[in-house]
C-alpha cells in the first residue's frame, strides 16, 4: 500500500549525518550504535519511496553492514563519502528523567569537521530536498549544487546553530520552503514566546511552511494562513527519543513524494505520517524499531493517529 | 443553537469557590477581581444550560452585582451562602514568563475555612455533579447529601490536596466518574511518568474517565479502553490563564447536559467545547472575556478546533 509505481514517485535527496551515538536514558544505556540524522531520514523515507538518495560522510570505521542495509532498503548511497583513515562522527548524550531534555556528554566531529557535500549527477532533477540538521553553510552548499531548484526544500536545524551561526542560518532559511524546529527553537529564532506570533515572524524569513515539533505534545503546522495541530500518540513508554525528529522528517518527505501535488492537505497528512513513524523510533534504542516495521504496522499506527483526534 | 428546551436538559449542580483574585502576569496586573472555580464553571456552563445550580460561600464583602450577574445568566444561587461579618476567600498569584507556572503570593481562606456546603432541596435529582477544586472532604460532603446518585460526578482537584490530604482525596476519587487534573498532577497521583501508564493506574482508583489538561498542549481523555487528544488552539497571546481549567469544566458539563446520553462520543465533543470556552477566558483578565461571549463566537471557536485537527 505504501508504494506507488516508480514513475509516479518524486525524487528525494537527503543530506545529514550518518554517525555513531552512545545514549543513556532512564531505561538503559547503549554502547556505540548507528545513528545520525540522515540515517533516520533515509530509513524512514524508504518505507514510502523506493529510492531515496542520501548525501553524507563516514569514516572507515563505519560498518559495511549498515551501508548494505541502506542499499537493501533501496537507499542510494552514491552520495555517501567514505573517508579512509578517518573516523565517523560520534555523539554521546544522556536524557533526563522527563525525556524532553538531554545533556551532551561527548561530541567527536571527526569526518564532519571537513565535510564538503558533493551532489552526484544522478541526484539532479531532485523534487524534494531534505536538509537534515547540519552546519547551515553545509546545507547551503547542497542547495547551491542543485542545477534546477527542487519543488520543495525542507530544512531541519537546532538551537546550537542559532547560537553560533545565526546569520548563516538565516541565509539558508531564505532559500527553503519548509522549516522544522521545536517550540523552544521557534521562540529563540523569532524572539516571541507565543508560538502563533513566532510562526508569523518565521514565515516572513523565507519558508512557506513552518512545522513546530513539540515532542510528546505533537506538532503544529503553520502556513497558507492556516494552522494544523497533529497530536502525539501517548505511548506506554518513550524509551529513547534520539532520532524521533529525523524519523518524522523522513516520513514527512516520504509521504509527500507520493502525492500528486504538494499543498496544505498533503502537508497535513505528511505530518501525521511523520508523527506515526517517529512514534515507532522512540520505542527502542537507535534504529532498532524503525528498521523492523512492516506496512501493516505503519498503516495501523496512522489509523491510531486518525482515531485519536476524530470526533463528531 | 446552544439551548435545548428546558425539559431535555440535564440538571447540573456545581460546587467550588466564589472568590476574589489578584493576578499578575507578564502582561499586566489586577487589583482584587471576582474569581473562583465555581464562578468560572457556572458562567461557562450557563452558555449551554439555562439553569446551572451553584453551591459556594462568600462573605458580606462580595459584590451584589456579581450575584445579580449570576442570576441574570440563569444561575441558581440558592446554594450560595453569604456569611455576614465575614470576608470572601482571596487568592493572589503571579505567573512566570512561560505562563504555565505561577507562584502564590497570598491566600486568605476567610469564609472557606469553615465552609460547610449545604445542598438545597431544589438541587436534588441532579444529573451532573461538578465538584470544583476544594478540600476533598468538602467535596465528599456534597456527594453524601445527594439523595439519588447523579448520573455523572466530575471532580477537579490539584497537587496541593495530593500533598496534604491524599487519603481524603483518594476516598472521594473512588466515588466519581470523571477526574480532571493536569499532567503533573496525573504523574503525582499515579507515581508514573508515562501519561498512558498514569491513566491506567488512575482509572483503577475509581473514575471511568480521566481528563488530563495540558494547557497550551491541549487535553487527553482516557477511558473505555480508548484515548482522545483534544488540541489547544494556538493563541496570539495567553493573557491570564486563571480560570481556564474551571471554564473548561463548565463547558464540559454544560455540553454534556445537552446530550441524549453520556458516552465516549459525547465526552469527546464535550472536551472540545470545554477547550473552546477556556480559550476565551485566557484572552483577558478574570471573567471579563467569558461573560462577553455570544453564541456565534462560541460556535465559530468550536469550528476552529474542528478545523485544527481535521485531515483526509
Amino acid at each position: 500500500m505504501l508504494y506507488l509505481p516508480q514513475n509516479l514517485i518524486m525524487k528525494i535527496v537527503s543530506v545529514g549525518t550518518v554517525a555513531f551515538d552512545a545514549i543513556e536514558t532512564p531505561f538503559g544505556k547503549t554502547d556505540k550504535i548507528v545513528g545520525g540524522a540522515c540515517t533516520y531520514i533515509s530509513l524512514s523515507a524508504a518505507y514510502f519511496n523506493d529510492s531515496p538518495n542520501l548525501i553524507s560522510v563516514v569514516g572507515e570505521d563505519f560498518p559495511k553492514e549498515t551501508i548494505d542495509l541502506f542499499k537493501k532498503r533501496g537507499i542510494n548511497t552514491e552520495g555517501l563519502q567514505i573517508k579512509e583513515g578517518e573516523k565517523t562522527f560520534f555523539w554521546s548524550g544522556k536524557y533526563h528523567q522527563d525525556m524532553n531534555t538531554r545533556d551532551t556528554i561527548d561530541t567527536q566531529l571527526n569526518v564532519l569537521e571537513s565535510f564538503d557535500p558533493i551532489v552526484p549527477n544522478s541526484y539532479q532533477d531532485c523534487d524534494i530536498l531534505m536538509l537534515g540538521n547540519l552546519t547551515p553553510s553545509v546545507q547551503m552548499k547542497v542547495i547551491q549544487q542543485m542545477e534546477t531548484r527542487p519543488k520543495l526544500i525542507v530544512l531541519d536545524t537546532m538551537n546550537f546553530w542559532m547560537e553560533i551561526a545565526m546569520d548563516d542560518l538565516k541565509e539558508v532559511i531564505k532559500q527553503i520552503d519548509v522549516l522544522t524546529i521545536n517550540d523552544e527553537e521557534a521562540r529563540l529564532l523569532s524572539g516571541e514566546h507565543s508560538l502563533r506570533k513566532a510562526a508569523k515572524i518565521i514565515l516572513q524569513m523565507g519558508p512557506k511552511y513552518l512545522i513546530i515539533k513539540k515532542g510528546e505534545h505533537g506538532a503544529l503546522l503553520f502556513g497558507d494562513n492556516n494552522i494544523f495541530y497533529a497530536p502525539a500518540l501517548p505511548l506506554e513508554e518513550v524509551f529513547d527519543p534520539t532520532g524521533a525528529g529525523d524519523t518524522f522528517a523522513g516520513g514527512f518527505v516520504g509521504h509527500l513524494s507520493t502525492c500528486d501535488s504538494i499543498n496544505w492537505e498533503a502537508m497535513k497528512k505528511a505530518i501525521i505520517v511523520g508523527s506515526a513513524m517517529a512514534s515507532f523510533t522512540v520505542e527502542k534504542f537507535g534504529i532498532e524499531r524503525l528498521v523492523a516495521l512492516d506496512e501493516n504496522q505503519i498503516e495501523e499506527r496512522i489509523n491510531e493517529f486518525k482515531k485519536l483526534v476524530s470526533f463528531n
